[in-house]
């Protein structure tokens, strides 16, 4: 299997030289009926407002045969060093199940059977947290769940979290609450801490590598405070559980409850579904809530497995996605749900999305000739409407937009006014924007006049439940995946954020011989 | 005064023939000690590393005054019709102070009275809530207010109220709990109102026309449970007050406890210094708190009138943001604070940008030939780091950034840990990502290889108190005005909002006619 750029490509080619279709005469209600694809979940993927014909749409499908995109799927699947530039397998879809059913044997252990045994732990530990038989040093159950960790431990994990809330709480699931410190500025710790009572807190501390600066820096400013505890017989080992790789050295820290435990193969943006997630949302909303989601997830993975691209809505999201950004040439991209519960979504995806795949040279190390990862950011709809829409609508660049939506809210807690529910007037305005964006309108005026032609997918189910979320969650990973694979990319390291680690440290010991870097230091560090 | 397109000025024609220079051999210690400009509430802004040598300054110096940004920054001060679309003065400067001392009359008031009247109404009003003198109806003393507003009710006032809650805490300021509704998703309602207790709750209702759909939706949402309590004597009315204008429907609404008024002159995105943040935060944190605010504002307004664009940080940080767009093409900008406090401080900047100067038609309704506002997006350093940082320093697209940071942290919940304290490991790590960005770094490995030549500013100051945080909502108002200037755009309407609201109201009376909207609410709506 080669491993060429996308502008090598044939089909790439091809592509380029493709009439470019207008979307005002594509849009039709039968297309809209036709354009859609099944996803996990229950969910469904519709390109219908988006600027590809049949003849763009079979081009795609070469140019993912000829890109090899089901045979690189199946080849990280199975085992392969995807992650070249780290030398590592790339394995969080095993998290969720075996798409292949191939066993994958590294460092001694089937790595199948090492996450199930740590979801098993997840299981039990969560259960017995929930029931009150694991308990805080004073005696009291636990209520809140504080998750410390930064970047792919912090944003996925929150999202999701926050995405289940309101479900949970209308499926009458007792919640344990979860919390989440992130950012090293100290100002984020003391508003978390302040809301928490340290007797019935479980903290979850989570760095892969175990070496973290933040994380570690707030593991140290909340050790800190639970010490300093006036409470009697108060015991801070009794509060914290790490969530780390083997070989850490958080994995020997006698001074934690207990250890789960992910691997060198699970990248931090890739980790909502190891235990880097599982372990604060099965304690914050009960084991049965991770693993719907896990399944909803899997169900995506299986699809993602398909090589007719009309069957398969992740890897048709990416070619899409290649051909706004590398035919069209548009630099960023909106993530626009249309559901609050998924506020802090669009956040995941701009880590997800841009750290994986925001290079310029390929996976041998040569420099690439063609955009790579777009911009990507968006804030839950009807809100961004009244923000930022009016650039999309009629600013001098085309930004393509990904809706989602769903036909129920999570809490139906509605009520009828103006003679209809808030969730009708939600979902008719997401339906309203979407042909708003395609076709646009002609004025007289032509401050009024909207040229339209704006891309547009929409991703949409009956009600987001764990499930959907797992899938959605999926579906956003393949896609991302797909696209690293037509760029010729590795999306699973990100070396692009060492120097900037390096030179903080520089600074912390002084700056010494870098007088440019002390100057910037000394307007911003106080002088003691 | 002559309102001409930016491709018609003699200066930026020489812009673009200039020699662009290059930031490795640009900076300097000695440049970063020179390029800062004095803001207001003691903030500094700071373009050292910026890709501006002086002769582009010089040349931005004689753009400013051939675009003659002074005179229009002072006619919109006096009170000319400079939002043309609408037929609209744009006074909300006047909210915070009168920089020009000239008296503004229109519609038979002095509008400085009016805004000075709203101010003490709100001043009174505030103080009485937070005594205890008005209280709920049931004889409770109010420890909860919740704004129900969307766009620049929503985004403006709750990025204020996060960005301050730190600081008031850490000066002992009683606080009353701000919260906000916003989306018309019930979900969102549904979150909020779990939290509250309606005994003690007042409520905001902010829409200044008093006709947006998602506000008055979301006050029939809180309306119905008011209503339906089953407290003894409760009384909704005594609950909710409005903001809203005199000439709206809720002004004369009986079932309010009062209400305090803005005019059409103060746009919505402007509107944070206006009733519509006075209310909420000056209940929320008391009354001195919010004229702090006011105070850093108009300091920073004072300064945006000054010619000499070495002395006028916004003027100069609107030129740097042209040239970044309209010579160099760099579509996006990223704002990012290293303050866990501005959390939602780049939501309200992305609307204020984008809303303002998405446009693609002149102040005469012509359509220019040039970009004009950027895609705004951004999320606090250091969390940003562990996101999409990896794109800012290794993807195929330049992206201009905008560094906030500050000396102290607002609480001083920081203990030192490894030899620093957080709040030192927090601006190490911004000095070090601003010469990471721009110097780079060559390895002979080209995946750890950086470019460099990454453009961003800094705006820094001792510590984010109420001055400092009005004066930072001024500059980049002021910023984006005279953008809009320079674009020759009217910054102050947004029509590109108008289509969707038509067309959300087509499907909500059954999308007659219209097939493919039809198609659309159909895969959304459920049948009843």
């Amino acid at each position: 299997m080669k491993y060429e750029n996308l502008d090598s490509l044939k089909a790439f080619k091809e592509l380029k030289e493709e009439k470019k279709p207008c979307l005002k005469e594509l849009l039709s209600a039968k297309r809209i009926k036709e354009s859609s694809i099944k996803l996990g979940g229950g969910l469904k993927y519709v390109y219908a407002a988006e600027p590809v014909d049949e003849r763009i749409i079979d081009t795609l499908q070469k140019l993912s045969e000829e890109a090899h995109l089901i045979e690189k799927y199946r080849a990280l699947l199975g085992g392969e060093v995807m992650n070249t530039g780290e030398n590592r397998l790339v394995l969080h879809h095993l998290t969720r199940g075996n798409v292949l059913s191939s066993k994958i044997e590294k460092d001694g252990e089937d790595k199948e059977e090492f996450y199930k045994g740590e979801l098993s732990k997840t299981k039990d530990f969560s259960e017995k947290v929930r029931s009150g038989e694991i308990k805080g040093s004073t005696g009291k159950c636990f209520k809140s769940v504080c998750q410390i960790g930064i970047g792919g431990s912090d944003l996925g994990p929150r999202a999701l979290s926050i995405a289940l809330k309101g479900w949970a709480e209308a499926n009458k699931i007792e919640i344990i609450k979860p919390y989440f410190i992130s950012n090293v500025d100290p100002d984020d710790a003391a508003k978390v801490l302040e809301e928490l009572d340290l007797e019935t807190t479980l903290f979850v501390l989570v760095s892969k590598s175990g070496t973290t600066q933040e994380t570690l820096t707030n593991r140290d400013l909340v050790l800190d405070k639970l010490k300093k505890s006036p409470i009697k017989g108060f015991d801070a080992s009794k509060h914290m559980v790490a969530v780390t790789s083997k070989t850490s050295p958080l994995a020997k820290d006698s001074s934690m409850l207990t250890s789960f435990f992910i691997d060198d193969y699970i990248g931090g943006r890739y980790s909502s579904t190891s235990a880097v997630g599982a372990v604060i949302i099965s304690i914050a909303y009960g084991f049965d809530t991770f693993k719907s989601l896990l399944e909803g997830a899997h169900e995506e993975d299986v699809l993602s497995n398909e090589k007719d691209i009309k069957k398969n809505g992740a890897m048709m999201d990416a070619l899409i996605g290649v051909y706004l950004r590398n035919v069209l040439g548009y630099p960023s991209t909106a993530i626009l749900p249309y559901s609050e519960a998924l506020s802090r979504f669009p956040a995941h995806l701009q880590q997800l999305d841009m750290e994986s795949n925001g290079k310029h040279v390929n996976r041998f190390g040569e420099k690439v000739e063609y955009p790579t990862g777009p911009v990507i950011f968006g804030e839950p709809g009807t809100n961004g409407q009244h923000s930022f829409y009016q650039l999309l609508h009629q600013g001098t660049d085309i930004i393509p937009l990904q809706f989602i939506g769903f036909k129920k809210s999570q809490q139906k807690k509605d009520i009828v006014t103006s003679g209809s529910t808030s969730q009708k007037k939600l979902n008719a305005n997401l339906s309203a924007q979407i042909v708003a964006f395609a076709l646009g309108k002609d004025d007289e005026n032509p401050n009024k006049e909207f040229d339209g032609e704006r891309p547009s997918s929409l991703i949409y189910g009956e009600e987001l439940d764990p499930k959907a979320l797992g899938a959605l969650l999926s579906h956003f990973e393949n896609k991302v995946m797909f696209q690293g694979f037509l760029w010729n990319l590795n999306s699973f390291d990100q070396e692009g954020v060492q120097l900037g680690k390096v030179l903080a440290k520089k600074v912390l010991s002084g700056s010494e011989g870098d007088e440019v870097l002390k100057a910037f230091a000394d307007l911003l560090i106080e002088e003691k």
